[in-house]
């Protein structure tokens, strides 16, 4: 994570990622684009391996202009996957379903970042640091309160990082789109149902010992899931 | 959509889809693969382009042993994009932050389905019935209320129909795996955090005419959505 003015240049399209379909929907707003990452820690990590697409959820931060990434589940489960080739990270934020007269203009409300690149495999202090920015990407606080890394550990962890250079951003919200076309004669309802995430209370590891409270910390970040998982508007 | 317990026979594994890291998180169990393609729409969907992965976010469906796919945003927005080739499909719901007393045992809870194949482009009247599948996995019951598709419509879609004959399935649950070592010891704070998705109420289209009511279908879709989410454990 970071702040969200950290630079006011949009997002230059590249052929791959300038969209064809429904341009409206893209945004060229860094902004919108950090927006989007932060609101998340689950992304889908997606390579080719022996001609074959792959596609596989892991988790990720963000550092700036760089999103890190956990990669141990594609670097072990998947034989001949190679994480310094190209790779395609999406991150996705389902926020609603729009429910239209037609069949044909029901959608889907969402989020989502799309990032092109051949990742560096972090080593060292860098891979120790892209384990701070995920750990703390995704519970922020934990670097500090819980046992840091061994050299083993780290040695048993893959950690990526791609730099945020060629993205595609794209946004839907609102309304279905066929409130002006013939079909509103219809008399059918139509309109939107925001989906959102959010935490439940904080469950204990049947095996804590007695006596040991929720620190503050995680108490907050249980709170305040349903506010980072929301689109701010 | 479909019954639960359609198929008992247990889901075989390829070299492909055989986990090898953390393999207790792996299902052979063909309801768990139904259950969890049932409780969302939302899917990622990954192709080879130009020799390069790309992984999109689009809708799904389920028919018995078929994932019907809505392939539209890929054949337009993709150039070079070959739908008939091989392409692979994740399906992830994420159920909760696993916090471990060591930043290492941190994890996600998660009920993820992964599909290898090559899809079939639907045509004609199967074509119509995948729409039909795909609309009533994602809203039941619009099928028969909304307008349906016209020719032109049904043209301008794209509809795959993708065979779950190759999957893989993986669920992990509860609390950290540090229970039982050392750190044990540290006094910290370790469990899950539960996430869990549901909708707000239905927000009408600002263009719908007045007098038009919620139908009982989306009221109790909107009600339903945290009970579809949400693990059936």
């Amino acid at each position: 994570m970071g702040p969200v003015d950290e630079d006011c240049s949009p997002i230059v399209p590249t052929d791959r990622t300038r969209l064809r379909r429904m341009p409206e929907r893209e945004s060229l707003d860094k902004n919108m684009l950090y927006e989007i990452l932060d609101a998340g820690f689950i992304c889908h990590l997606a390579m080719v391996v022996d001609a074959w697409p792959v596609v596989l959820p892991t988790s990720y931060g963000r550092t700036g202009d760089t999103l890190v990434v956990h990669g141990s589940v594609a670097s072990r489960s998947l034989r001949g996957a190679r994480l310094d080739a190209p790779i395609c990270v999406t991150v996705t934020h389902t926020d609603g379903v729009v429910i239209a007269r037609s069949v044909f203009e029901h959608s889907v409300n969402y989020r989502s970042v799309m990032v092109f690149g051949v990742p560096r495999l972090l080593e060292g202090d860098e891979k120790l640091d892209g384990l701070r920015v995920l750990t703390e990407h995704v519970v922020p606080g934990q670097w500090e309160y819980a046992r840091r890394p061994t050299r083993q550990e780290i040695a048993q962890t893959t950690v990526l990082a791609l730099a945020l250079d060629e993205v595609s951003v794209k946004v839907r919200t609102g309304a279905p789109e066929d409130g002006m076309s013939l079909d509103a004669s219809l008399g059918l309802w139509a309109g939107d149902v925001p989906i959102r995430a959010g935490a439940l209370t904080p469950v204990p590891d049947p095996l804590l010992s007695h006596g040991i409270e929720l620190p503050e910390h995680l108490a907050a970040y249980a709170v305040g899931l349903a506010d980072r998982f929301a689109p701010s508007w």
